[in-house]
């Protein structure tokens, strides 16, 4: 990783520009497919899983023997560390349940807010290498907290037509209402407008390739919501004297190790320390598995040397990480400071995986900036909050008149004799 | 109105389907406006003020001096009630913050979240026939509460270069920092991207034409956040026999009278209700300034009849109608079957105008069905909820394994090893 070495304040947004990258004619692709799975709907998923995921399907919806296969394929182990997945995030998501609290702005004026859970969602959950079961946790399991009546799934199969059996596992031990083999933005169409099994549903959510985002960026407009833009993944560690450089360079690794694209930063003002990380860094990358992968990101990477720490964590708001790593033995010295960040992770074994897996937030947060307008998903992400309002008859009397006048200047006429009906009718009494 | 009678359930969603507009070449022509905003800054949004609203600007920058003297036109008695409304949507607002609750998920692992501001957000507040400075309020108060540092808002002149009174004094009141004389999807580009004088800002907020709305969704393609999708303005009246024809009526224009795309809805059980609801209509709309608005707007709605008043709930979930009315004795017999809605009013002198004024709810309400999975803006809306979590030297010992496990599963070696790692060091302390 290069090292830029206290950068004037001016050319920080420019440091901290993500790469762009060419989208060609994504987008048109993209159309077509959505366009032809609105069509043809089930005919269109077929066909679509035959050419991208190369297997025939009879049908796209998974059945409850495979379920109950998948059960019996998954190690103990597994289910176990699953299960301890599940009871932590559960719990640090149950306590985002807003209670009602009743309001009386005016005398007669009652006002408050109720959580209602959208009936129906659709998480995405990629394909490729890896069965990524710890985003069903993150995303069905707030889901059934919520209270979404459906929660459908969609993930490509293999090249068999198989759904990897974690998966399955997962989704049925969260809550899953139904689950389809079903991949790229052709899944995003299915959810989004129906077809003859797959259920339309009123918000997506997850991860996926360039095509998935570019779908689910896309549906938008026609009403379905999605959870947030997509990006590469990325984190960025404020590193000081009382770091562990082998943890953080385990901890730069293991988010470079999730593709090319990833990006890693390091700011510190202990040009030693960044010194040291580097040096594990190369120890390190040399053992995994996904060198290549992770070696390529680190080439898109960089560490940042700054006068204090004040700068560092200025220089993290501008960056706007989606994961922030305060490796320090004190990290709430920090805290105070942080206003920009998808999740942040504090002191020497706050490691990300923590947070990937099972400390209990979530994993699905924001990237490319986007930490600065965006918030990760949560509880929230799942209800609707419905105002509600009760005036009475003193209440109308207390504001009836300053509303009137109001709509007047507006020019509302109608809006207006909506207040003077009622008056004149208390008046009356 | 025209009335339907019974529908079968089958037949509800298509009878709650809104009328879509033919928007011809409308993004395109709001792409071009982007890209010229984007490369021209100030001098393009000189242009278009003068191609679009008919003056030639010297500066789009509304001065202190401009603000002042505003403060002196606008009627004491309309300050008093600005004030009043403020007051109500404040406190409401303010009600909204959320407590930091700090949640140990496992012995040594600690979970929260923390609210922080969107450092900079645009307001747009359209200009047309009537000054809607109760917009600012909406979304200025809440902005405010939450602690935006940079709150920039765009509004088109009119022929004279000016700014309505009523809009900068209630700017000026609720705290926003800086105005511009710009709308279209010219303020639109502008907030996004910034200009020489124009702050480019994080999330853009407000209603507008269709070409505001078509530029919100663009922009967000560059990362920008926006409240919600918008269509036009609706209602939905829940009548039963112990309504008031005469108030239900009333609303229902107040609700016709914002533009000929307004739909309104009433639906109940009893015909002889729904009657003398329309009886009244026709009496009251021949009063209105705006009756030609309201007619049209009136032919584009209907009422419903339906069997009891758990179907006409059913119904208005199926609707999922910005504004909601329960204009009943016994409102609170209704609110646990509602599930989509925007913002709902209870009882028979909870008129709409209340909401759109100085209740204290948010009157920036999800329209076209998407109260099924848009929340109204509220103080969410202004800020992001970062996750903290703080996992200790016990707490990795005791989810370590289960990540390790989780991390192996998932083919992510470097996500394992930096859990290794840790517990290497702290079993050799």
């Amino acid at each position: 990783m290069k090292t830029i070495k206290n950068p004037p304040i001016k050319e920080w947004t420019s440091i901290c520009k993500r790469a762009t990258f060419d989208q060609g004619n994504l987008e048109k692709k993209v159309i077509t497919i959505l366009e032809d799975v609105k069509q043809n709907k089930n005919e269109a998923l077929i066909r679509y899983t035959e050419l991208f995921d190369r297997v025939e399907l009879s049908s796209v919806e998974v059945t409850n023997e495979e379920i109950a296969l998948a059960k019996t394929l998954v190690s103990e182990e597994l289910q176990e560390a699953i299960q301890l997945a599940k009871s932590n995030i559960g719990m640090f998501h149950a306590s985002q349940k807003e209670q009602e609290t009743k309001v009386e702005t005016t005398r007669g004026i009652t006002c408050w807010r109720k959580s209602v859970a959208i009936d129906k969602v659709g998480l995405y959950i990629p394909g490729g290498t890896a069965p990524l079961f710890s985003t069903i946790l993150m995303l069905g399991i707030p889901a059934k907290i919520a209270g979404c009546k459906e929660i459908v799934l969609c993930t490509p199969p293999n090249v068999k037509g198989e759904i990897d059996p974690a998966i399955l596992y997962t989704a049925s031990l969260v809550g899953v209402t139904k689950i389809f083999k079903v991949g790229g933005a052709q899944a995003i169409a299915a959810m989004a407008y129906g077809t003859e099994t797959v259920p339309k549903v009123y918000k997506i959510l997850g991860p996926g390739n360039q095509y998935v985002t570019k779908a689910k960026e896309l549906v938008q407009q026609d009403g379905v919501a999605i959870d947030m833009p997509a990006g590469p993944s990325e984190v960025l560690v404020i590193a000081d004297e009382t770091s562990n450089p082998g943890f953080i360079a385990a901890d730069l690794l293991s988010q470079a190790e999730h593709g090319e694209d990833s990006q890693v930063v390091l700011v510190g003002t202990d040009e030693s320390v960044i010194e040291q990380v580097n040096n594990e860094l190369k120890l390190q990358l040399n053992l995994l598995d996904r060198k290549e992968i992770a070696e390529k990101a680190l080439g898109n990477s960089f560490s940042v040397v700054l006068n204090s720490k004040e700068q560092c964590i200025e220089f993290s708001n501008v960056y706007a990480p989606e994961h922030l790593i305060i490796a320090s033995l004190e990290p709430f010295n920090y805290i105070e400071g942080i206003t920009n960040a998808g999740s942040v992770f504090l002191g020497n074994y706050s490691c990300e995986s923590a947070g990937d897996y099972a400390s209990g937030t979530n994993h699905t947060l924001p990237t490319n900036g986007c930490a600065k307008n965006y918030s990760g998903v949560s509880l929230d992400s799942f209800v609707k909050k419905i105002t509600f309002q009760e005036v009475t008859q003193q209440g109308i009397l207390n504001i009836g008149n300053a509303i009137e006048l109001m709509a007047e200047a507006e020019g509302l006429q109608a809006h207006k004799n909506a207040v003077t009906i009622r008056l004149k009718e208390i008046n009356n009494v």
